[in-house]
């Protein structure tokens, strides 16, 4: 088999507004959908965060994937890392999304190639990942802070009306009764059994009066998580972790950096996970000697693909460390890609995160993927088991090139609401 | 795919008179033959070392087996697991050699179903282990001391005079002047660039002598290794690691353990490898704890099968190990396992281990293996790329019977030559 073609389109999917730490989700969030296109006619589809370092990165690596066998990932995958070399794979970003942009190509190409050869097979790509472990993968409910509002609406996409929302998820969430309000929502349409907080939006009491709001609501059976996405100190988060002590089946990146997590894990009975401490495969020798984290929220956005994620599943194996996934804004291409993975580690021990439900539009043919009983069943059909709509991708491909947006920017949304609002590594 | 049938036969095949640090080699070593039949007339083929225990069970394993579908690796391999109970899996030997019967019917199962695999998809093993790096795989000399003799000839086997050896390979090593008449035999059959001398059978002086020898006779392109099986004290390991820095690419298990590996680490500019201090998944976090070793000598046999080497590999990349694979004798099955590890491993920095030029028979179809220019090349055809010989099976698992063994126990054998010699971890 060879790659003969090869098809890079950027588009935006209209997104609510959000509150992180980062700020405020802007009315768009960018993603890039790419093909490869075999000799054998067989396509492998591909997704990864959006933004012009991406796409340039990926327009880079053209010529070095055409001609080659999409089978022979290992000499691909050389190929592309000897091209731009290694600084390229070293380089990070310096806000809590990643920004290395060759680790996501790397990541588009393994997960294009591995739909290409589970086509070619006849099995799933988690066939080729060593076997499907679960059929139906556990997604946990990722509750936001939030102002009015749908997605998409804001920048001229989908009508909320149009999108099937109910009225508590369109809402405003600034409290912890909004929080319980939108929780209730998600767990009514989507049955999620764990429940996640992005927090580091407010003072860390607001949110533990969420989380306590929560556990309320829900009872002590249902997984609690709080991620402040590291703004805390490492004494904010030592007090209001103790605080939080028996209600979370993890708190999620408290403080910033190896050194302070793994201060805050001796200090806690309350398991530490992480997306942002240990984020990289150079971080993971300081993860071991640090004892930063119980539990990597891996991605394989950011790992370099779904092999890199098995592998870095065995690492997690051999210094006893849970394993679940993190999540970006994305659309049912990389959703499918993050069930064959979830569905593949035979040492999975929470719930993926998933931003799915946040969005109303995809591109993928047949309407977008189902969460029932809080998980995904695996798609049907061989590699990811799913395939492009052609005009839902012309038209989400038609919103990024009116949206004007070259990356995300969180913080100037803020502005727009707050104006002056600076993003700050720390805040409490 | 279903597995429907499983053969399991116990073969013998000659073995020289090789001395090692647990004695001598019997006059037949002991392989095991698995083969998997799938529904569709696929069989996968697979070889572990040869023991009653390893025999047991893998005969206690069939019924585990069969109906599963071997493309389903996770859920067969949970299912063997279940089977067996945790404490199977961490059974530990006391023996230089690994003793693990658990993990080697693991291996078996993984190399089987890995050949099944890649020939249901018409790809090789290494295309199914992410691609093939390297065509020719570079294998070392293995040098023994020994005895006068040739594979099979002691017990009833083959006549030395019928295996085309050079007398060089046949006669009796037991000094520099030995083992350097040895390594020029390997050399000019085979084309190896580099010489690993079996340590670890005379006192220290005399085995450095000999790498001096190999040295003089070779010169400095020519790396060099030795291994003395952890039978030196860490005081011996430093003085005469200290007496061959420079001489060596690496000392492979000079002591007993991963503290006295660290210690004699950091005294020594020479790498280390080892195949002993760090040989299983729970020994990692030693490894990395203490710096034991600077090279870790996988083998797919004592790992849990190629796939698990492939993990090792990724563990060895993060925390700066270098990689390479360890030998026992073995038959052709074995060594295209081996050879598609090797031809798949991006980080592999070593030649290869291989005991093969040290038997004269095999059960593969078309003839022993070629080895030339110091490599093995990747076998064609898809999956493993080889076949059994069904009368050569026939004939090695005669001489099975015929040799009553239920384990290697070069201690027994040596004691014929020396009486009373008994096995002591630590010697000199």
């Amino acid at each position: 088999m060879r790659i003969v073609d090869w098809h890079v389109t950027p588009i935006a999917l209209g997104d609510p507004p959000l509150l992180n730490a980062a700020g405020l989700h802007a009315p768009w969030c960018l993603r890039t959908i790419v093909e490869l296109v075999a000799d054998n006619g067989l396509t492998g589809l591909a997704e990864v965060p959006g933004s012009a370092a991406t796409n340039a990165k990926l327009a880079a690596t053209r010529d070095v994937v055409l001609g080659r066998d999409p089978l022979d990932w290992h000499a691909l995958r050389a190929a592309v890392r000897a091209h731009f070399g290694p600084e390229a794979l070293a380089a990070r970003g310096d806000r809590p999304w990643d920004q290395r942009a060759l680790v996501q190509v790397e990541s588009a190409l393994d997960v294009a190639c591995l739909d290409l050869a589970g086509q070619a097979f006849g099995v799933p790509v988690a066939t080729l990942l060593g076997g499907v472990v679960r059929r139906a993968v556990p997604y946990a409910a990722y509750l936001f802070y939030k102002y009015e509002g749908a997605g998409g609406a804001r920048g001229g996409g989908v009508d909320p009306a149009a999108t099937g929302w109910p009225a508590a998820r369109q809402r405003a969430a600034l409290d912890p009764a909004g929080i319980v309000a939108q929780a209730r929502a998600m767990v009514a349409e989507f049955g999620f059994r764990s429940l996640k907080l992005k927090g580091g939006c407010f003072p860390p009491a607001e949110e533990v009066a969420a989380i306590r709001a929560l556990r309320g609501a829900f009872g002590p059976d249902v997984p609690l998580r709080l991620d402040p996405n590291a703004v805390w100190t490492v004494d904010t988060a030592i007090r209001w972790g103790r605080e939080l002590e028996g209600a979370l089946e993890y708190l999620e990146d408290p403080t910033v950096g190896q050194a302070g997590m793994a201060t805050v894990r001796r200090a806690l009975q309350t398991p530490l996970a992480t997306n942002m401490c240990t984020a990289a495969w150079e971080d993971l020798p300081g993860s071991v000697a640090t004892g930063s984290e119980d539990i990597i929220l891996t991605d394989h956005h950011f790992w370099g693909g779904p092999r890199a994620v098995m592998e870095l599943a065995a690492h997690c194996r051999i210094f006893g460390r849970g394993v679940s996934m993190h999540s970006n804004n994305h659309a049912g291409i990389s959703f499918a890609a993050m069930t064959h993975v979830g569905a593949a580690l035979p040492n999975l021990s929470h719930a993926l995160d998933t931003h799915y439900p946040w969005q109303s539009e995809d591109v993928i043919a047949g309407g977008r993927m189902r969460i029932a009983d809080g998980c995904v069943t695996l798609p049907d059909g061989p590699g990811l088991g799913v395939k492009l709509d052609r005009a839902a991708l012309a038209r989400a491909h038609a919103a990024f090139l009116r949206a004007g947006l070259v990356a995300r920017d969180d913080e100037s949304e803020m502005q727009k609401k707050v104006p002056g609002w600076k993003f700050a590594a720390t805040r409490w």
